[in-house]
C-alpha cells in the first residue's frame, strides 16, 4: 500500500509550551487547564488510537476568544485542536503533537431561529438533541442524527450524517453557511442565508468535512425541516442479510421517499435487545420510518410492505405510538453502546464504508463472510438507504493476534468498498485511522490537491496536525 | 465600494502566442482554429461585456487532450478558457487576456447509466436536453434546468440550477463526482459513486461553481431522479406581485414538496405571450408543477389552491396533458428570448439575486418600484421557491444615459439582496460582471481565502483569468 507518510513534526519545545500556557492562563484564568485528567479527557478517542493529550485545554466562549487563541498559537506555531463532545470515531481530537485543545462546549447557544425561512443560527457546541429540544415548539427539527449526541460543530467538521440522510441529506446539504477562524486568525463568514448561491468558491463545503484542519467552526447557519404531519415507523425481519439489502435497493430505486431505512444484522439485534431491553426478532432486520401526510405515509408503507414480501421479509410491524418510536430509534442510536456490552472488557472499533446501492447486498454479504472467516465478533448496522454501513469489531486489546485479525479485516473492508466504487468512510471521517486509505481512494493527484489546499490555508500546519492529510 | 482591483496581467507576447498556436496546429490539425469568426464566437457573452476573443480555439476530444493543451499552456503561461454552449450570462467565457479557448462540445457522450444506482457518467459537452433524451427510456431524468440548453460541464462550473431546484437542489447537490484537469496538468478524480462520503476535503464542491478558474471539468458523475409516476402543472394569476410572493412563502413554509414554483411578472407574461404564442393572463403569475403519486399530486395541488385563494390568487388552471405542460415550461425557459423580442434592437442584460424566502416579497416589490423609478424596461421572472429571481433590463447600447440608469439599478438590486442576507447571484455566477460585488457579499477575509485557494491551485493564473476573483 502506497500510504502517505506523515512528515515527522516535532512537538513544540517545552519553552514554547510554557510561554503559550502562561499567556493563556493570564488571559483566560481557570478556563485554561493543564491538569492531566482534563487533558486526557480531551484526547478521548473511541477507537484504538492511544490517548495523545494536548498540553493545555482552553474553554472558549466566543468567536473572538477562539480567534485570540488561534492567533497566539499561530505566533508560536503551536498545534490547535478543536474539541466538541469527543464522540468522533477515528481519532479526530487526539493531539499527537501536543498543543492547545479549544473546548467549544460552552458555546452552545441558539442565536436565532428563522422559522419562516426554515433556518437557524447556532454556536458550535450545541448538541443535536439540545437543538431539537429547542426547535420542537416551533414545529421544526434538524434531521442529521449521528449515533452520539454530538455537537453541531463537530458534526459539520466530520461531514456527519445518520439515519435520516437518505431523505434529508448529510451535513454537507444542511449547513447553509458558517463562521470559521482560519489558521492565520482571520474570521471568515462563508455563505449567506439564501438557499442557494453561485457567488464564488464554495467555502462552506470546503470547511464541512475538513475535521478542524483548515479552520475552527464557531457559528453555523443550519437548514431546518418541518416536523412532518404524520410519522410512522416499523420493523421488518428478513431471512438473510442479502434479502434485506435487496429490499432496500428496490425501495430506493422505486423512488419511495423513505425517511429512514436502517439495517441491523442478527448479531447487532441481539446486542440491542440485551442493551436496550427490547424484544426484536433476532434475524436481519430493517428499521423504517416514513414522513409525510397521513395519506402519503400510508401509501409509502403499503408499497414498502409489498417490496419486503417479495424478498421474503415480514411481518412488517408498526410502532405507531411516539414513545414506541422513540424507544426504537434510541436503540438504533445506541448500537455502539450495545456492541460494547456484548463482550465485556473488549474495545469497540467502529468503522464505516459506503458503496453504490447496487453493490450493497454483495458488499455486506462478503463482509459477513469475512467476519466469520476472521473469527472475530463484529455486529453490522447501517444507513443502508445510502449504501452506508458500519461494523464494530470487539477487540481484546491485550490479544495481539486478535488485533492483527481485526486490522486485516478493516483493511479488506475498505479495499472492498473502494473496489466497488465506494468510499472508505461514509460518515465517520478520516481522523488518524483512515489516513492511510486516502491515496488508495482518491489517487495521488487528488490527494496532492488536498495537500495543496491544506498547505495554502495552514502553511505552518498548526490546525489539527496529523489528521486527514499529511503535509 | 471597496472593489477588488484586478492585477493588470499582460497578454502573452506575440511570440508566445505564435509558438503555442504552432504547437496546437501541429498536434490538432484543423481542430486548432485561429479564424476571427470562430474566436469571436468563443467569446460570446450574453451580457454587455464586449467580445474579448481568445488567440486560438481548440476542439478537444478527450480528457487526455485537454490535459495536453493545459500542459502546453502551463509551460508558456498562456491563459486557458473552457467553452461549452456559450450561454453563460455574466461574461464567463471571454478571454480578456487572450489565450486558448478549449471547446468541449465534441465531448458529449453518455459514458454510463447506472439505473439501479440512479446515477450516470457523462462528458462535459452533453447538453441537459440531450441527456434527458438519452435517459427517458429508462424512466430517469436529470432535474437541473437552466433557461438555456446548456452543457453539463458549464452547468457544473457555474453551479447552475433552474426551475426544479426547489425540490431537487442545484448542481452542487447533483454532481456526485467529477474529473478535472488542474492548471498544472494533473487529472484529478473527485469523489466516488457512493451517495455520501466523509473521506477528506470536498473537492467536488470546490470545482462546482469555480467557473473554470481552478480546473477544467472533463467528466461528471451525476445523480439522477426517477421520472415521477404523476406530474401535474398549472398556472395561477395573482392580483399583485406581493400576493404571489406571499403565497410562495407560505407554500414553502408549510413543507409542500412543490417541484416547481415560478414567478413571472405582468411584463414578462406579456413578453412570453408574444414570443411563445400563449394566452396567459397578463398579471403576476405563478407557474407550478407537482411530482409524486396520483394521490400525493392531487393532495399537493389542493393545498396549494387553498393557499393561493387566501392571497386572492386564482383561478388555478391545470395543464394536465404532457404537451400543454411542455409548452408552458418551454415558454418559461425562453423568458430570455421573449424579453429580447420585447424591444427590438435592445440588448437583454439578464441578472439574478437570491434572498431568504421571508424577504422575497419585499425584495421583489422594492425592485419593481426601482424599475419604475429608473424609467427602464425590465421583466421579472424567478425560481421563487428558492427566493431566487431574475430581472432582464432591456438596454439600447447607444444610449449612455440608459446604460447608466441600468447599471445603477443592478447595483442597487445586488445591494438590496445582500442587505437582506441574500447573495449577488443565485445561479448565474460571477463571471466578469459580478466580481465587484464579491467583497461586499463575502467580506475581505473570505475573499482573501478564495484568492488563497486560487493562487495555490493556479499560481500562474492561467485558468480563466479575470473571472470570479482577481489574483
Amino acid at each position: 500500500m502506497n500510504a502517505p507518510i506523515p512528515t515527522p513534526r516535532p512537538r513544540p519545545d517545552p519553552e514554547t509550551v510554557a510561554t503559550v500556557t502562561r499567556a493563556l492562563t493570564e488571559r483566560f484564568g481557570d478556563r485554561a487547564v493543564t491538569g492531566q485528567a482534563v487533558r486526557e479527557q480531551h484526547a478521548s478517542t473511541l477507537t484504538w488510537v492511544p490517548n495523545q493529550p494536548p498540553d493545555v485545554v482552553v474553554y472558549a466562549h466566543s468567536t473572538e476568544e477562539v480567534q485570540e487563541i488561534v492567533r497566539l498559537c499561530a505566533a508560536h506555531r503551536m498545534p490547535v485542536v478543536a474539541f466538541g463532545t469527543g464522540t468522533s470515531l477515528e481519532g479526530h481530537v487526539n493531539a499527537p503533537y501536543g498543543g492547545v485543545s479549544i473546548d467549544l462546549m460552552s458555546m452552545n447557544r441558539v442565536l436565532a431561529v428563522h422559522a419562516e425561512d426554515l433556518d437557524c443560527v447556532v454556536q458550535p457546541g450545541i448538541t443535536r438533541k439540545a437543538l431539537n429540544e429547542h426547535l420542537r415548539d416551533q414545529g421544526l427539527f434538524f434531521p442529521i442524527d449521528p449515533g452520539a449526541d454530538a455537537s453541531l460543530g463537530g458534526m459539520a467538521a466530520t461531514r456527519a450524517s445518520g439515519t435520516n440522510a437518505v431523505r434529508y441529506g448529510t451535513m454537507k446539504d444542511n449547513v447553509l453557511a458558517l463562521t470559521a477562524v482560519l489558521p492565520n486568525g482571520d474570521v471568515v463568514r462563508t455563505g449567506s442565508r439564501a438557499r442557494k448561491s453561485s457567488a464564488g468558491y464554495d467555502l462552506t463545503r470546503l470547511m464541512v468535512g475538513s475535521e478542524g484542519t483548515l479552520g475552527i467552526i464557531t457559528e453555523l447557519t443550519l437548514r431546518l425541516s418541518g416536523i412532518p404531519e404524520a410519522i410512522s415507523a416499523g420493523i421488518c425481519p428478513f431471512p438473510t442479510i442479502k434479502a434485506a439489502c435487496d429490499a432496500v435497493i428496490v425501495t430506493i430505486q422505486s423512488g419511495l421517499p423513505v425517511a429512514r431505512i436502517e439495517l441491523l444484522d442478527e448479531v447487532q439485534v441481539a446486542a440491542c435487545n440485551a442493551y436496550s431491553k427490547l424484544g426484536l426478532p433476532e434475524s436481519p432486520l430493517l428499521l423504517l420510518e416514513f414522513h409525510g401526510t397521513d395519506a402519503s405515509v400510508r401509501e409509502q408503507a403499503e408499497r414498502f410492505g409489498e417490496i419486503a414480501a417479495e424478498y421474503g421479509g415480514g411481518p412488517f410491524e408498526w410502532a405507531t405510538r411516539a414513545e414506541e418510536r422513540t424507544r426504537l430509534w434510541q436503540a438504533r442510536h445506541d448500537v455502539y453502546w450495545a456492541a460494547t456490552a456484548l463482550r465485556p472488557g473488549a474495545k469497540v472499533i467502529a468503522t464505516d464504508v459506503c458503496v453504490p446501492i447496487s453493490r450493497l447486498a454483495e458488499c455486506v454479504d462478503e463482509t459477513k463472510r469475512d467476519i466469520l472467516d476472521s473469527g472475530i465478533l463484529a455486529p453490522i448496522a447501517g444507513h443502508v438507504g445510502d449504501g452506508n454501513f458500519h461494523t464494530s469489531p470487539l477487540v481484546m486489546m491485550d490479544d495481539a493476534d486478535e488485533i492483527a485479525r481485526v486490522t486485516g479485516f478493516i483493511e479488506r473492508l475498505v479495499q472492498r468498498a473502494i473496489a466497488m466504487e465506494g468510499t472508505c468512510t461514509g460518515e465517520h471521517g478520516i481522523g488518524q485511522k483512515k489516513m492511510r486509505f486516502m491515496e488508495i481512494e482518491h489517487g495521488p493527484e487528488a490527494l496532492d490537491l488536498m495537500r495543496t489546499l491544506k498547505r495554502s490555508i495552514d502553511p505552518d500546519g498548526i490546525m489539527n496536525p496529523g489528521k486527514v492529510v499529511a503535509v
